[in-house]
């Protein structure tokens, strides 16, 4: 009998975080398959194997997790954050796609607080009007794309969050990113490093585009970037619903 | 002794979907504030008093829930989906700069399951690369604001989310957006209509730009557009992480 794959996201970090039904999954699975340290969240019991593994393996992951279902087991995949928003959901339909024979096995996506929102929580409510959600990594995208992405979405006048900013293979990068950003939205706007979100570890420090630096961002941080009215209002920031004329 | 507010979501309509974060803010609340539907989720029990009001009085429903800290009650505001996404967050924070001796209140946001992740959980991942959220209701932003985002968010190749995509008040506009993104993405673009979703009457409906009819949508529907590499596979549809440059 063929198993099933549940992709869910574990939150940012915060146990109070994680809904019900993923909590209902996890108790159920056979299996827990991901990321070494999103594995690591999750409570090891008896009858429940887990199998950790590196990062940037995600096409062997989920063809691993997808085996195991086709075995019969009740796999669940647990990505941080929401499984849809740069996580396991996508790269387990693409390990699909390339063996449809994995067709047969029965897929949920089970959704979960993704890091942005649960920044923008701690922050007010700077995601509070249109907003966009970019990837900065170029691992899987050409830089010339991202940059484009960046001038549009400024020219649209989104608020915007940026996911994977920055890393050990490519410290430069964020540097041009801020330029372009700059460029485009000027010295006074607002920019949210949120790193570690609802963990111990979390650190949230709001500046402006002029006194933003690149190594205010690390890989656990998630930044956030305000539309051209987003505003301070004591301890909090926050992006009114309305919008005059662009 | 002022009180606080914190300020909910709910998430999309299965309580399998509340964090354990917003379980027990409501546990702890004297008084829970919102939009009647919103607030019918909440259950009532010694103690709790509920306070629904109609739509559109955001900025009255944030003053109320303020005066009721101010008085020293613990206050819990009640959104659906996540608070900071096009819903009372940011109206509490208007509200707050207006009259600023509300500053004197304690505000906690709590994150929550926005309707776009929980609709394209159960659609497969057509989120899963950089994507925009934007609100089509032109109450407090002018149509041509709207026109120019569609337009810049389509050349960005972003996949995208309409929250309120139509309401009696503005029959046409759902119409004029279609035949904009025709325009910009072509027939043939893979657009996702997720009515109520995770509750008894989820309706999700996944067509092509070509074929996408205005009254596919309502107020209690949710649209996502794919970008130009979104696809179907077998019952689900889903977005690459990688792309080429644009």
């Amino acid at each position: 009998m063929t198993g099933r794959v549940s992709i869910v996201g574990l939150g940012p970090g915060s146990a109070a975080l994680v809904t019900p039904e993923v909590a209902a999954a996890l108790a159920e699975a056979t299996d827990v398959v991901g990321y070494g340290p999103y594995v690591a969240r999750v409570s090891s019991r008896p009858g429940l194997v887990l199998h950790p593994s590196d990062n940037r393996v995600e096409l062997e992951r989920a063809a691993h997790a997808l085996d195991l279902a086709m075995a019969g087991r009740r796999v669940v995949v647990v990505s941080s954050g929401d499984p849809g928003v740069f996580a396991m959901a996508s790269a387990l339909f693409e390990a699909i796609e390339r063996s449809p024979h994995y067709l047969a096995v029965e897929v949920a996506v089970l959704p979960g607080i993704t890091a942005m929102l649960a920044a923008a929580a701690r922050i007010g409510a700077p995601l509070g009007h249109d907003f966009c959600a970019i990837n900065l990594s170029d691992n899987l995208k050409p830089w010339p794309l991202i940059e484009r992405r960046l001038r549009l979405a400024a020219q649209a006048d989104f608020a915007m969050a940026f996911y994977n900013p920055r890393s050990a293979s490519r410290p430069h990068q964020f540097s041009q990113v801020l330029d372009i950003l700059r460029d485009e939205c000027g010295d006074a706007r607002l920019i949210m490093f949120a790193r570690a979100v609802t963990t111990p570890d979390e650190q949230i420090h709001t500046t402006t585009l002029g006194e933003a630096e690149p190594d205010m961002a690390d890989m656990r941080t998630v930044v956030l970037l305000g539309n051209g009215a987003t505003r301070r209002l004591g301890r909090y920031v926050y992006t009114p619903r309305s919008a005059r004329a662009g």
